[in-house]
């Protein structure tokens, strides 16, 4: 799948769309994607809001895994574990995933987020299974 | 806090009010909140994006701990692990946290999350950090 | 199978039997499983080392497959989360595990540990595969 | 510390020397620490105990965390996720701690762990609180 490709398929996802997620690139291992702040995306204590972050998380690597089957395989997540390290307060969150294992069912994942100033704002790894 | 005040510390939040989350009920230990399924939470396999029920865990841990403390101790989310079991695909995901340890520092939390036939969809465990 | 016969697998493994653990309890949902503390168990600050807590975690949703199964389903752990809660002192470590959800290929487990005053001392969800 | 006082401090602790951890070599942000295979970290598929490998996660990041503080901090482990992607047959499993945060009250790294033929075998994230 073509860079372009990748986008569509994201951005037909009703709610990565809705969050504003971006496919900024694509390597060999996995891509990058980000997230513009904006004021609906944030929390009570008006920094980006958890569940923000790990939706990115989950689509870095669901996009990571388009790019390496070429969209021909079907995949669901199976679980996700995320820590926060730093909270975001404006600019843009950078998601870079890396596929770690391709396995016959399951494909584990991590993902390093950035914050504006490139400094690692949360770390994920996440599990997808392969589906027939 | 009443279950008015929950909700309202709740809706305030942008990201919540995007995603249509309620809080339903206080419990000794924790609330449960909930969120209907809508066309714009679903991913490109047409149910429950990941990242939408990794943000109702983070909310009911932050709800439950909101309610605990009385909305008086600022909180911040420090980690976040979620296995997804089944997938939604249509009606109301409820999700009801259990306040598991309440430290000088950390608070740790179990969420389980049910579908529309009560089935267990997902549980996630969740890291909060008092902040002084 | 037989308590007996979950007893034997389990301390057929040399892991479990270095470290001491024993099978207490069959539950329609899981097993119990114990592990006295004993020196050669601490950690340099004198406690239950983090990682004699995680493998009674491993062990306590293996044995609650193996007794779900009737120990004919060959299974892997593909991944596991725990939460420390409070530090082991003394006395026994109980682990207990609920399967949450069988499915055809992955198998997601919580497992509940206690510390000698039955206060929650850790908790963890354990994922494992089943093997064709 | 020096990596002499590393591995003094790492096989001072009784379940470290049982295991057969050995520290391996220091590194600006992190630590090299390995275990050989041996008859008794086996389960019951005869490969080594997941345990063992969560144990070794622990580990290289509390002894990482040694080396960051020049081993004048005392710390707790408060969890821990650990993804399994390849099983441990023979040969030595080598761990490589990462430091990603180190905040004024939790230390947050990553843990690859390599087996003999240098393929990734599995990856953690560890939390780890500063105590005061």
């Amino acid at each position: 799948m073509t860079l372009r490709e990748l986008r569509e398929l994201s951005e037909g996802m009703p709610f990565n769309k809705l969050v504003g997620i971006r496919v900024v690139r694509q390597h060999s291992d996995g891509v990058t994607i980000a997230c513009p702040m904006s004021e609906r995306l944030r929390n009570s204590a008006g920094v980006m809001h958890g569940g923000v972050m790990a939706t990115l998380a989950d689509v870095a690597m669901g996009v990571g895994l388009a790019s390496h089957f070429d969209g021909r395989r079907p995949v669901t997540t199976t679980d996700m574990k995320i820590n926060y390290l730093r909270p975001i307060q404006n600019g843009k969150l950078v998601a870079r995933s890396h596929l770690l294992r391709v396995g016959k069912r399951l494909c584990v994942g991590r993902v390093d987020m950035f914050d504006a100033k490139r400094q690692l704002a949360a770390v994920a790894i996440v599990t997808y299974m392969l589906l027939e």
